[in-house]
């Protein structure tokens, strides 16, 4: 029998007691196909009056963790930058190797920290901090690694999947739909990082870096949440054959150049990722061989995510050696061409709050063909008493388009706003 | 610079292309992430009379190859069990990594082969045996580690299900279908390796030793193909709420034991795997960590497949200490106690032609009742001039339960017969 790895955890909240169970769970098999022991040693907590397991040593203080050298793996599931941050760079510098499921940490710092991983010679895995279980940065990384990707199109965040969900399905109002996901834990108290985009901003930023070598941080693209989206407007898009959904996107363009963003999107009924449902993640990646694949799964939860985790750690027992793989690791970024989200192109849902006037829709269709934007769509309600919804998908445009569009539309005598404008197809 | 990854190839076809074409393509991109060439050296072909790329040496003697000390890597995609078998055999004794896309020798000659793997100390990979160009050999070996696997259930061949989307979506006969496939090069003249189920076969046997650590050969459990399955049948299964898809299961039952089986299946039109089309394979998981999860890709060609075996290559190209990981040579496969085929249970699809008699209805009714086989759902449909089918999807029984069931059936004055019987469910 080789030598146990050993395993210092830095948090032990959910997650990290995810971890613990399944580690004690799957040891017969772990030890069966690893040919030695994964064994906890320690974990870092906030305090130390609480019920634990005896096998684990529970301390307050990290450097006891930290500067163990009897440790081989520190995990960090505390979540936030700092102090996480600090104690993985440090985990670094004292040779050990790190799995972190922090989507913030390895977002922002990304670099320095690859940098200082292949200058140590440990391996930062980071499987848990984009889609829950899915092993999507394996995949993009390694089974996929023939690939040229070209694009990678998915719905990285579980919380906003299944607000969607029920605001779809069972004709929720937005804040009911948050309220029963935070009934069921699927939402923080304050679910602002899901729901504002920013949690599927980090997570996109991170599949920027292992799917397109680029360096890139949530500043450098533009996105949106859920927070503005109105039931009406899934009820109309399933009119027109679509779903809406939270939707992360990097594309290459044919001239290399690189868009990124994550917005509400009206999907065709028809394609995959329409049909991820409730708290499930899914990424739709095209490759030069490959072509289109899919991957999908639980995107939230302790079970999941310990499940990305522990599975990192299993690579890294494999590797009876000690010597990092740096599959993970590109430090060499390359220089990135970023389309501006001005230039970006797509073709677009609005909807029109208008007077219910006779002359209305050929004005208002005067106004679009002035922007040289082309109606693919239309579809025109009663307002009562004396007002008409008038639902509209154009045909392709750029942002700059949209806006001017927009904006046009919107000082049109007769027209008391444009009240929803979102991008439809991937 | 590391010194290069030097591969030889045993086949220079349409898969040997492929993998040449995307190493060349990629060449640049390679070198960047690995820090090391990949250079192709050799190739075995059948004869030299072709035109070739000046690069690769072509031969026609396999120990040019085989005894070649500069060859890290052999890539055998013959196809076929001899001499297949035997080259790989001699790679690994003269401690070459092999790469392999051959199924029928990885599912028949796996023990042998790992067992000899690790004794020698180089490692196997065959991700492109099995569903194409999804890693699918890697995410459940690496991605999913940390799970025990309670289920695999898959669309596995190419063939079979771009021939099941044509019958289903426009309505083509069997015969017209497959002349289709043929004619986009998704068939082979002899279809009968894909129609027959035994590719589908072999592709699980493999998929039961990487989920299930259990060594299982074809012979071991029953398998059926899409050559009996008629038009009507789907279009019956399309009006009760099914697709009709050739579905290899593998399932780890409460008490441990495990069953295997390939079968034309009636799914849900919810089930994601009923939406899988054309020529594309996915595979649907369940995991006890990370619950239910699905992978979707192109299962046939020549590019997904050589996405999958430069995959292999890569993986290799980046372990420069050529320390196997062992990771995908389960050696000590478990006991298995597989599930007879009488004792397996599922729901059943049976279409039945029936005089048009008066008290019909009630007498076949009192045959199932007879039996202990409920009806959960039934159509009748007159067949004139005299006759009537009759479609019903029963409730659970065993294959022993629904056999008697099928005697009996048979057996009745006024039954002409049970002309279709198909799994439901998954």
């Amino acid at each position: 029998m080789k030598p146990p790895l050993t395993i210092g955890l830095l948090g032990l909240g959910n997650i990290g007691q995810g971890v613990k169970t399944l580690l004690d769970e799957n040891d017969a098999l772990l030890q069966r196909r690893l040919g030695r022991r994964i064994q906890l040693k320690s974990a870092l907590v906030r305090s130390l009056d609480r019920e634990v397991a005896s096998t684990v040593r529970l301390t307050t203080n990290p450097q006891d963790i930290l500067n163990d050298p009897e440790i081989d793996v520190v995990v960090e599931v505390m979540g936030g930058e700092e102090p996480a941050r600090a104690y993985i760079t440090q985990a670094i510098q004292q040779g050990k190797f790190v799995v972190t499921a922090n989507k913030e940490v390895i977002s922002k710092h990304k670099k320095a920290l690859f940098n200082l991983a292949i200058q140590h010679q440990v391996d930062v895995f980071y499987e848990a901090a984009v889609g829950g279980g899915i092993p999507l940065i394996r995949t993009l990384k390694i089974g996929l690694a023939a690939n040229r990707i070209e694009s990678v199109v998915g719905i990285l965040n579980g919380t906003t999947n299944y607000i969607l969900t029920k605001m779809t399905e069972e004709k929720m109002g937005y804040a009911d739909a948050v309220a029963q996901a935070q009934a069921l834990g699927f939402a923080e108290a304050d679910p602002s990082m899901d729901v504002s985009g920013l949690d599927t901003a980090y997570k996109l930023s991170i599949l920027a870096s292992v799917a397109f070598n680029a360096d890139v941080g949530v500043s450098d693209f533009s996105y949106q949440g859920i927070d503005q989206l109105e039931q009406v407007d899934i009820g109309y898009a399933h009119e027109l054959g679509y779903a809406i959904k939270l939707v992360a996107t990097g594309r290459r363009l044919a001239d290399d150049r690189l868009v990124f963003g994550v917005s509400p999107t009206l999907i065709a009924t028809t394609h995959p990722l329409a049909s991820v449902r409730n708290e499930y993640n899914a990424i739709y990646v095209v490759g030069n061989a490959v072509g289109e694949s899919m991957l999908m799964g639980r995107g939230a939860g302790s079970s999941p995510t310990a499940s990305a985790i522990v599975s990192d750690i299993i690579d890294i027992a494999f590797n009876t050696q000690r010597v990092p793989s740096a599959r993970n690791l590109d430090n060499g970024f390359g220089s990135v061409g970023l389309v501006p989200d001005a230039a970006k192109s797509s073709q677009w849902y609005m909807r029109l709050v208008v007077d219910d006037a006779a002359g209305m829709l050929a004005h208002i269709g005067g106004v679009f063909d002035a922007h040289q934007v082309s109606i693919a769509q239309l579809i025109q309600k009663e307002k009562p008493p004396h007002q008409a919804e008038l639902v509209v998908v154009t045909h392709e445009a750029t942002v700059a388009q949209r806006d001017q569009l927009h904006r046009a539309l919107a000082s049109q005598s007769g027209v008391t706003g444009v009240v929803a404008c979102w991008a439809v197809g991937i």
